[in-house]
Formats: C-alpha cells, sequence, structure tokens
C-alpha cells in the first residue's frame, strides 16, 4: 500500500460553501436519444438537474451546486427530491450521477451545517445524510458515478453507493473518506459501504488516517471500477448503462437487494440513535474548535 | 474492472440438457499410484465416474453427463452419492473434480428440470441442489477443483466449494454466476460462497451483471487460484494435492470448518424457507415466460 | 495464487526456546530526538526494551529475547506490562514494534509451553495470549510493526495487529499463520484478524495449509502493507508514524474503535470458553505426541 503516495494528495478541496437555494429541474426527453443540455445562470438555478431520456430509461443527474457540490441542507433536498421522483417512475431505470462544476464532483457534507448550528437543526441535517444514503444505496436503479472530478469526504459516499465507478483519469483528482483530518469521524454506514467496496483492511488503514486515493490507487484498491480520460467519462458511463439495462430488472433488483439489505437494515434500525450520536458529536466544544480551525485554514489557504 | 472484458464471454454454454440416468461408477485401484482411466460409451454409462487411488488416499471424480454435465436431478442425486461414499471412506482424504467433457466443466443447473415442471418436482430438484452443496462445502475431504472447461452458474458453484481451483488456461473458457442472465436470481448461499472466495463488491457487480469471466480474469479476482495448459489441469491437480494432504487432517479439517462453519449453518438451519422461495420464484409465470424464451434462443443458435 | 512459491518457506524458524527470565526495562528519552539504544547482555537481560522520545510521542519496542522472541509466559507477561504502561501514558501515541534478534521478528508462541505441561500451567499461558492480543488489536496508539525477520505464527498475529506492517524486503524471511503445519489449529480470534487483515479466501487458504509468505508474497496479498531494504525497516517506521500522528487521536482511535470493536467483543465475550477449549486440545494425547515429533525434528536439523 503505498501510504506516501497516497497522503500527498492530502491537501484536496473539502467541504466548502453553498449558498444558493432553489429547486431542482427535471428535463424530460421524450423519444429522442440525444441528452439535452441546459445551463441556467441565474439565481434561480437548481441544485440538481435531471436529463431523463425515456428511449433509454436512462436519467442523468447533474450536481451543479456552485463552487463545489457541497452537501448543505438545502442541496440533500433537493437530491433526495430528484432521486425519489427517478424512483417512482418505472420507465426510468438507470442513472447516471455527475458533477457540473469543474474539478469536484462533489467536496462533501457542507461544514457550515455543522459549525455553529443549534443541535435541531444539526439533527435535521443529518438525518438529510441518512436520507440520501438509503435512497441511494438502497435504490432499484441502476446507478453510475460518473466521478469527473475530485470526491472527497460525502462525495466518495455518493460514489460509493453507485453500482459502477468510472473516474476521470487526472492525477489531481482525488476520493477517499478523509473525515478524521478534519478531527470528525465517519460514522458506521460511511464505514459499512466503504468495507463493502474495498474490504476491511483497506477501509481501516484509509478511514483511520483520512486517506484520499488519486485515480490509480483508487483503481487499484477497488475504490473505483474504471477509469478513462476526462472528456469521456459521461459516455463511458452511458455506454456502460446499456450492458447494466441487458439484464432483466427483476433479477439484478432482487440481486441487489440480497447484497444491500443487510447493511441498510443496520441505519434503519438505528435511525434515531445514530443522529443522537451525531448531534452529541458535533456540538461538543473540542470538536467545534476543530471545525473552526479547519475553516480558518481554508480561507487563509484562499486569500 | 474490465466490465468490457468480463462481458465478452457472455454467450458461453449454459445449462443445457442431460437425459441419460444410470448409476454412477466407483473404480478403486488398491496400492497402485497409477490412475486407470475408463471409457464406457454404452447408454449404461454413470454420469460420475470416480478412480480412487488407496495408495494416495485421493480420489478423482470425473463429471461425464453428455453434453455438458448439466445438473439434472438424476446428475445430482449421482453425484452425492459419490461424494457420501468417498466421505465416509476413512482412506480417502483428497478429491479432485474434474469433467470428461470437451471444453466444459459443468454448465450447471438443468433448465429443463425448472421449465414446465410441478412445484413438487422443482422442490425436489432445490432439495438436492442444497444438499450437493452442504456436501461439498462441508466436506472433511481436501477437495481440488480442475476446471478443464467452462464453468457458468452451478457450474462455478461446484468450483468454488472446493478448497483450490485450477483452470484450464484457454481464452475461451469462462467462469462466473451468471444466472440474472436467464432472468433468474442466484440464492443467498450461492451469494456467501462467492462473496467468501472472491469478496463483496465483486460478486456484487458479478451477480447483478451475470458476469462470466475467462482464465485471466477469473484469476485476477480470484475466482480461481492458478491457470496451467489445458492438458495440464489434472496432473497439476494431483501434484497440489499432495501439499494439502501434508498437513495432517484433524488440524486441516478443524480449521476448514471454522471458516465455513457460519456459511453453512445459514443454510441447514433454512432449507425448508429456501426451498418454498425457490419455488414459489421458479413457478412464477414471468420467471416461466424468461426461461421459455432462453430455451427459445438456445435451440436457434443451435439450429 | 502461487502455493508453489508460498509452500517453499515452509521449514522457516518456528516456536523455539526461550529460557531467560527478567524483567522488561523502560528508557525514557526526555526532550530528545535522537533514540538511545541500550544493549545489555548480562543475564538480567529484559526481554522486552521500551525507548519512549517524549518529543515526538513514540515508543519503540524492541523484543529482544534469544534466540527469536519466543512467546514464553514470561515473555507474554513482560509484554503486555510494558504495552500496559504505555497506554496509559497519556504522552505516548505511538507504538513500534520490532526485534533486537536477528533474521527473526517473533518465532511464535513458545511450544515448551504447550508441550508435557499441566492444565492450569496451559490454561495460564493461553491466558497470556488473549491477554497479548486483546492489548495490542484493542490500543488507542497508533501502532506500527517494524517486522526485521521471519514471524511465524504468533510473530505474525503480533504483525497483523498493528495498524501498518513494514516487512524487510529479505526473500528468505516469511511470514504467515502456519500452525496446522505443526497439527494444531490457529483459535477463531486468530482467524478472524487474518480475515480482518487479508480476506476471506485467503485466509482460508493460508490457514489450512500453514501458508508462511515471503515478503513479496505477502505483500501481494496485504499481509504486510510496505517492504523496504533490512536497515531501514525502522527509520521507515519512524518515518510513517509521523503521518499517523498528523491526525487528531479522538478522531482516529475512534474510528479504529469502529472497525474492531466487533472482533474484540468476541474474544472478550468467550475468554473462558476460548481457554478450556485449548487446554482440553492442547492436552490431547494425539496433540502432544505431534508436538513431540515436531521437537524431534527441530533437534535433529539442529544437531
Amino acid at each position: 500500500m503505498s501510504l506516501r503516495a497516497a497522503l500527498r494528495n492530502k491537501h484536496a478541496v473539502t467541504g466548502l460553501f453553498s449558498q444558493l437555494s432553489s429547486c431542482s429541474s427535471h428535463v424530460r426527453v421524450r423519444g429522442s436519444p440525444v441528452l439535452v443540455t441546459q445551463q441556467r445562470k441565474s439565481s434561480t438555478t437548481p441544485r440538481i438537474k435531471v436529463e431523463f431520456n425515456q428511449s433509454t430509461g436512462v436519467a442523468i443527474m447533474h450536481m451543479q451546486s456552485p463552487p463545489v457540490n457541497s452537501l448543505s441542507l438545502d442541496f440533500l433536498t433537493e437530491f433526495c427530491i430528484s432521486v425519489e421522483k427517478l424512483e417512482m417512475d418505472k420507465s426510468c431505470r438507470g442513472l447516471i450521477i455527475t458533477s457540473s462544476q469543474p474539478k469536484v464532483f462533489s467536496a462533501g457534507l457542507d461544514i457550515m451545517e455543522m459549525y455553529g448550528k443549534s443541535p435541531e437543526r444539526c439533527g435535521e441535517f443529518w438525518r438529510a445524510v441518512q436520507e440520501m444514503w438509503l435512497k441511494l444505496y438502497g435504490s432499484n436503479m441502476a446507478i453510475i458515478a460518473a466521478v469527473n472530478g475530485s470526491s472527497p469526504a460525502g462525495g466518495c459516499l455518493i460514489a460509493m453507493t453507485a453500482d459502477y465507478r468510472i473516474m476521470a483519469d487526472n492525477p489531481r483528482y482525488s476520493i477517499g473518506l478523509n473525515e478524521t483530518q478534519l478531527g470528525i469521524v465517519a460514522p458506521f454506514w460511511f464505514k459499512d459501504t466503504m468495507v463493502n467496496t474495498v474490504g476491511h483492511r483497506c477501509s481501516e488503514m484509509a478511514l483511520q488516517i483520512g486517506l484520499l486515493y488519486n485515480p490509480s490507487e483508487a483503481l487499484r484498491i477497488g475504490l473505483v471500477d474504471q477509469l478513462v480520460p476526462e472528456d469521456q467519462v459521461l459516455s463511458t458511463a452511458t455506454q456502460t448503462m446499456t450492458k447494466w439495462l441487458a439484464i432483466p430488472d427483476h433479477a439484478r433488483q432482487l440481486t441487489k437487494t440480497m447484497m444491500r439489505k443487510p447493511t441498510i437494515d443496520k441505519l434503519t434500525s438505528s435511525r434515531e440513535t445514530d443522529i443522537r450520536h451525531f448531534v452529541s458529536f458535533i456540538t461538543k466544544d473540542s470538536i467545534q474548535k476543530s471545525l473552526a480551525m479547519y475553516l480558518e485554514m481554508l480561507k487563509k489557504r484562499k486569500g
């Protein structure tokens, strides 16, 4: 395990700010195999843009919350609503998740949601994080993550809930659960998802020292499944999806449920405890101090 | 993970027909290190031929049910009787399983046992499949799979119950649990066996899209342990067995039990439920229709 | 899996004798980044030498029980006392474990503690083995194993309890749980530790036939994390430790606990049963005979 190389990436983008607030936009492309690209730059720009191609049964979710698709409460709410709509639409069989922001897939949980907030608000935030994971990890759709940028912490979590991960082969990008570098701890269901993806040993080391892997390392340990040039991430995802959708849905879905249900049940059966645990941890003085120092460091780096 | 390469193999032999019916033949070679080869081509040819070499304590089971060693109820019955005889013979310490059919190890469960059959018959068939797995996965003998041909679905299951897998290095052969490609679902104990062999992530992907791996890919993910030229599969298995039998039986057996008992207990404690579940699934109209289409496709391909 | 290559190492040093008896020596280096080396060759030489560097918060434990750091009851007692002292010292954040003996890290459990001893004594010995594992695997310190020699059986167990393993890249060294080669069986918590490190399949094969891996093979399967030239093992461990200690202790410790607690709880909740099981197994006539033969073989090889 090249610890040295993996640690080189530790100064990646992580948990920045998202301030816009609006609703997600669903673009439905009827009877056309051509994907529509829509760019709205006004203050009402939704954080999530969904393109659904009815002829293929595949939806593409673009995360477009500047600057780095941080997972704020508003973002998570939009995200969950979008996924739920697609889940309930029987004609939607496959989902591709990607980013419209340059260089970043998602920077993970929005630190501003955890810093200086009331316990109630922290609890509401955490419930939304849980909800996103439950919806994605338990989805009946085939999900492919088109990881076209860095993907630390919660961004990595989103990628790991997918059925297949394609990453841009750009050595400046990184992916991993780096929570401990901020002085916080990934909860058990982040951990379970990682163990299911890369195994116990890899997770133990990566989670303890908050490792961020560059694309080649991520491929080697199995954190992503395939690397392609940056401009081919989305097209490769689309091609790969046709292979997943060649399998009868009921057989694929039953198999997916068989693999993931025990992990999902663990959170479902202890959701409130997990929220209480998070709130009590994150509102501790020592943890708030850690977050303050981290925010200070981020400001200096930008200044 | 080279999904593309793995999917290239999807048109492998799978679940064909076996119609012969007879008893297995046990050939006992006393005090001789030379293996006997016996070929009977009459209608009474047993589906399983066993050569037991008393001087080495090693038995070789040849699956010889034309054309592709499909796991019919009759085949499974013979197979289980043969394994049980060897298991009860204290002088038999090691078992090598191989195929006498060209190009195929075993094509897996016989679809004809699942198509248009009564629930009672389906239940009887499934109990035999369970029995085979319980006998092999829980065997006290050291078992080596000499995989000298393609090994889809139930064929892959047999290989995975072994303690060591040697495969012919022929790129036209493939191995994997491809049930979903037929619209059916591998049961939890097939899944458990695969997770124990190649880990959670690999199993999740392979089982969802019914991946068949060529030998090099199978070696890379750990689905087989060693590749050798086709004509050396059996001799390598024999050589490897001497290393396994160099270990005191009681220590090896206790260790094997420690590793496998939890997985075996899961099926033992829910056998009837598993049968009911299988019967109710396989007799569904939609599933029967899937199987009909698959059989139609097979006929056309042969025609 | 190169079974052949792995088996080539089977004649490695294993379970020899340790007869010296004395107390461990803790050397405290206050305010100095320089490590002190202390060599006492008298009959009062402690089996464990601890160097603690207060300025870095890192302790180095040298196992120095000639000839091969066998884990005798006396050795284990000293070892546990040393670890406990460091654990209770808040200023000690990291622990490096290495050997002062040439060519061997630790030869594992001292066979003389299991041969011809009373059940009471065997039980006492086994409790000490459990204690060592519980202390190491559950430690709050970041632990790095600097494996500068062969490390069979209990030696491999010590290495596996660490958070990171650096091994000397010397092809004559080997590492693995080779208990079955002696006719004995690794207990479930040895097995659990190995499964957590290299996965289920690898453990199943390695434990059944008592595989010892050379350094390259150990790296390939993930039994060690890094290979370096023999004279750089300790310096690399020291450098690596700074990366582990860059992570806030509380976050790293909570994460480590989350990963390891289920495995530790299994032994904690069945400690007495495990001792009874060991004592009843090891005092069997057949097992005592196996050990006698093994000791005889060792004597001949030395003679």
